[in-house]
């Protein structure tokens, strides 16, 4: 590379998920060649965000204020609370169903293995708002994996612990997909958890 | 999105090429909760290249000094000039070629309709160079689109007036190509110009 400016942009854009070296220097010459001014934008968002965005005191989500928007906004239904393992999914659950009550972001899920306990997911700040006794029904939305059931399982206790109702996202086979396609654990699933037509 | 800082910056990754409104929010927080330190990097990087990075004065290509590293390199073979239509270009050329002679970068193609001409091409710098009767042969290297062709006719037509000789790119069937999935006039251009072997 001719320029070492250009040398060091090209390595430091292969920090995002999914850009390799083909990509880099891709996005590199074309913001170079048309798109300066987006590309000083872009620099000024990257720091902003990467200085300024904290965790919400509350839920743990990502915000710039100690308390996030959702957590802010009072009217939202403080007796439902659905726990996430990250800000992302909270955002996909936003975006596709009507849900308005309040989240709680863990941060990852149980694993021991890689030094994530109760602690580093927040629990105690968990068990704290659930001891508020404001909570009815505790909406666990971890992924599907194995750790993230083990993570389930432990909410759930917890949640018990509380008095509260903990459930979880419905397990089955997705809408519009092909029982053909569909992998073995999750017909299985749909199959035993079968519902009767009213 | 809960926090404004976050959607600003999502919506500014989408300055780059390939990246859409899913992508941009995994980089976001991948970046977010991951690699902070590295999108700060990134942050630096893109706000020094954007503001830094001009062309060289003699051969137009990307460079934060006066003149690029190749045209400062004395070793390089001065009787060659390859001219090529983008930064992309020459740096395609440097990786896959032992090509030890110099370069000029059009920052485009003769395209009239979108207001480029040989102002914008640089071409009076272009004839100057060639002018200083140290270039023997011209490598056109523009891309071989019907605006890529014309711009080589000019510059051949530019070079013989100067009294060198140009050249241009070899048209064929690709290495590793199958005959089957060449395109037409691919094929019948390398029909065309077949060679002896001997």
């Amino acid at each position: 590379m001719s320029s070492p400016l250009l040398a060091t942009l090209i390595e430091s854009l292969r920090c995002l998920p999914g850009v390799g070296g083909k990509s880099a220097q891709r996005m590199a010459f074309h913001l170079l060649e048309r798109d300066r001014e987006r590309g000083l934008r872009l620099a000024d968002a990257l720091r902003e965000a990467m200085e300024k965005i904290g965790q919400c005191s509350r839920c743990r989500d990502f915000s710039e204020s100690a308390l996030c928007t959702i957590c802010a906004d009072g009217t939202r239904d403080a007796h439902l609370l659905c726990v996430v393992e990250s800000p992302i999914d909270l955002v996909a659950i936003e975006q596709a169903t009507g849900y308005r009550g309040r989240y709680f972001v863990l941060h990852g899920r149980l694993s021991p293995l890689d030094g994530l306990g109760p602690d580093e997911l927040g629990l105690p700040l968990l068990a704290q708002r659930l001891g508020e006794g404001e909570i009815e029904e505790v909406i666990i939305a971890t992924n599907p994996t194995v750790e993230g059931e083990a993570t389930a399982h432990y909410l759930a206790q917890l949640a018990r612990a509380g008095g509260i109702k903990p459930t979880r996202l419905a397990h089955g086979v997705p809408l519009g997909g092909e029982l053909e396609f569909v992998d073995r654990g999750t017909l299985a699933h749909a199959f035993g958890g079968r519902q009767l037509l009213d």
